[in-house]
């Protein structure tokens, strides 16, 4: 039953009342309405919802125990994942001597700009400086070149948890930062095809987890050789599209064929006795995806969690906890709860308004109202994070129901974000249009290309969106390059970037 | 039923004959026995279990599969028995400005030698060069600084698992290397007392993880002055046996008192509404654990894994592979097994013989051999590879019998292990006996210490070696110092340390 704004005033009447007393004594901070200016309510989320901190670590962040929680349940569902595919955990060195980064041309081309130099180990000066790994790529050639003899030795199918370092000019928490986590997945192959699947494979595997736990849909695609890893000889990735219509890359696999191999001298020798080079991919999600969650599924009240990535999927309040038997029963819930969910009660003295408030701007998916009349009742109140519809539910279906309620959450916010994005998706048959839709909003826009970076490049300066990727399904919109009217090759995503 | 050297020929025999083959082809390398080079034999172990390589990199090595799953599974049931008692996981930056790591004086003192630094991040000089991360009370005060303010924030009880940088010039793997990994509890407590008894709560943590998951037993108790952590109030250490009766230092855990609070400005407002200092902790455990497994338990066929740090913990290996149905069995006895343990099947195209040498390599607790005379008799074989001793158990009771075997197997080596180690604790009452006891040999002697610095490096001059912890459980050997005969006040544990 559907009691939001209908009846029970009680509880309609209490939390107005609280809310009343709670924009008096400020004790929720507003945070900034994202119609207003997104950046900032995105930045006030992370915030008040004590995802992060910063530091005295330029560029850095603290993850504190309520963001760091969402990522343990990413990499243990994510890793979950990787095994079943048959991958293998392993941990590299953080360093990377700088004769091995510059191995590979292009590689070192596109991080060495970025990276942070060690130059002395204790109170000497090294005699060749190491950079703080930015990716691991050289590292795992130059292991697996001892490493890999023969073909029994192959597939190699190794990820590490880990840390990495960019040091990069502009920040923002989780999008954007000096040091980030994340998973690097390096792999090594007997054949090109074997390599490409492996890369095509993990693309999926990304794609079903930010879907299915996530709740993030995202376009599967190809890079454009502009947009693509440095060094890669193909990267894919998954893009998602954010609230304020700006897109994320959510996570990228690259097929390096025998590029790296052939830098790295990686060989092995194959069934029919001859030397060949093994054929490589790497792939990687960050932490980065936190910040996906918040900007495809937050509002105004703050943070709203897919219940798979909940650290807190139920939160029990008390509702005049100071009378008899109150607490007890909050207890009993959680109890209860606490054999198929992850549940927490707020038994602290702060006020059922402010619980609230606070529930909702951690972005807990549900809450549990219990107090006097209810517990008369045998009932007690159930409030969906995501639409914030109110539920009255007897007690002794709490269990049952809330796991309904989760599994609806779940599949809703999904259908919601999906919604969302094909709203937010238009298709441009000429320049005129697609300079029309980047002027009215943010978005995908979908135009067709002639294959050239020339294009490519008067499309950015112009628009300033990029190419987000080249979508494995293909449409044919119009026949000719959206840029120069050439014959057209492809269609592309483009958007403006996080 | 104990086959072993006695009945059904057939095994005994084949595993002869396959043992030939092996010596003949040098399919499994030899080891060096440990009884002749211990320092051999560990680095032997930790290279042919396939636990790490090394790398260009100096000083660091790869944790490769078989290496890392044993840390996972140590993370695991760690990091469970924390959150247990209410720890938080976060994650904080890995670098530290000079000036952070400079606010404490003894603390950059010890450190300051052996840290790695960061003086260039992308192309630019910094302005301030960072060290990577020795350790992170520096970056935690920083924090707690900002994010206590009040009693109701406290106490704050803080893990993160990630890996640290210390310039040592003799490295070894697992036990002592340049990178790391590790968990730093950082907890930041209203009382002095809280603080102690977290730092105490802490150790018993650590000690209890060891003796029930690693069945490794451990002698706990206080460092001395000179042995405690830079900055440290005191130190507590858990204090473990090797095989070749060399001290290990498996874990510790420190009192900071309000030390740090003062050098980093961290108060909180009390209930009495005056504002005071915070009492801090934080304690450690590392991938020296790893180490740890390998010299207590290993034997000269290689690793012994605990049931419960053992990523593999049953092989079943085919014998004749190649007759009908041998596969298939072997792959129904996986799945049964794989209910309740972690097995994997050696279905590779190796001869009997190498997989069982293999799987002793390995150190897998337990191996199941199936063969077409078992199948007939509807039997296997179950191999210990603690005592090697050889089991037939009737295929339908394998599953039930595997877990009694397990659960028999990491009891006895804690047994083992503590036998072992009580054989080579021996007590020392006057300095000829001390001296004559670490002449004869290595291990634990535990000698009266009037308590003074002068007499502990006298000590550590004349017998090479250290003080290892003031036990809580004190005994009194005699009534003066061991060095210089004065009264004693306490009685300390010595050895040669890793």
């Amino acid at each position: 039953m559907n009691i939001d704004n209908k009846t029970d005033l009680k509880y309609r009447d209490m939390r107005k009342e609280e809310k009343g007393k709670m924009a008096e004594k400020k004790m929720v901070e507003e945070i900034t309405s994202m119609d207003v200016d997104f950046a900032q309510w995105y930045t006030d989320v992370v915030k008040k919802a004590e995802l992060i901190d910063y530091t005295s670590v330029k560029g850095c962040m603290v993850i504190k125990p309520a963001g760091y929680a969402i990522w343990e349940l990413i990499q243990k569902q994510l890793d979950a994942r990787f095994k079943e595919t048959g991958v293998e955990n392993v941990y590299l060195p953080m360093f990377i001597p700088e004769s091995l980064l510059q191995k590979e041309k292009d590689h070192v081309e596109g991080f060495a700009p970025e990276v942070a130099w060690v130059t002395h180990g204790g109170l000497q000066p090294l005699q060749e400086r190491l950079c703080v790994r930015p990716t691991s790529e050289t590292l795992f050639c130059d292991f697996y070149k001892n490493d890999i003899q023969s073909y029994r030795d192959l597939p190699r199918v190794y990820n590490q948890w880990c840390s990495v370092v960019r040091w990069e000019k502009e920040t923002r928490p989780f999008l954007r930062s000096r040091e980030f986590l994340w998973q690097e997945g390096h792999t090594a192959h007997a054949t090109a095809e074997e390599a490409q699947e492996r890369t095509i494979q993990m693309l999926n595997v990304y794609a079903q987890f930010c879907e299915e736990v996530l709740a993030i849909p995202v376009i599967k695609g190809r890079k454009t050789e502009k947009e693509k890893f440095a060094g890669a000889l193909a990267t894919y990735t998954i893009e998602a599209l954010m609230h304020d219509g700006k897109a994320l890359q959510a996570g990228t696999t690259h097929n390096f064929g025998d590029g790296f191999a052939k830098a790295f001298g990686v060989q092995f020798t194959d069934r029919d006795n001859k030397l060949k080079y093994v054929h490589q991919t790497s792939w990687g999600m960050t932490t980065r995806l936190i910040g996906a969650i918040i900007m495809v599924h937050g509002d105004n009240e703050g943070l709203v969690l897919p219940p798979k990535a909940a650290p807190v999927q139920i939160c029990v309040i008390p509702i005049q906890q100071k009378k008899e038997g109150v607490l007890e029963k909050a207890y009993e819930l959680r109890d209860i709860l606490a054999k198929s969910f992850r549940v927490k009660v707020d038994d602290s003295d702060k006020t059922p308004g402010w619980k609230f408030a606070e529930a909702e701007m951690r972005g807990y998916p549900l809450r549990v109202e219990i107090g006097p009349k209810d517990m008369e009742a045998g009932r007690c109140v159930v409030c969906r994070r995501d639409t914030r519809e109110k539920l009255e539910v007897p007690l002794e279906e709490l269990e049952a129901r809330a796991g309904e309620l989760l599994e609806t959450i779940q599949k809703e916010m999904l259908e919601r974000a999906r919604a969302h994005r094909d709203a937010n998706t238009c298709t441009a048959a000429d320049m005129a249009e697609f300079e029309r839709l980047f002027q009215e909003k943010s978005g995908f826009v979908k135009a067709m290309w002639c294959g050239c970076e020339e294009c490519e490049i008067k499309i950015k300066e112009k628009l300033s969106v990029t190419s987000r990727c080249i979508p494995f399904e293909q449409e044919q919109i119009a026949d000719t390059c959206v840029c120069c009217g050439k014959p057209a090759k492809k269609m592309v995503y483009w958007g403006r970037a996080y």
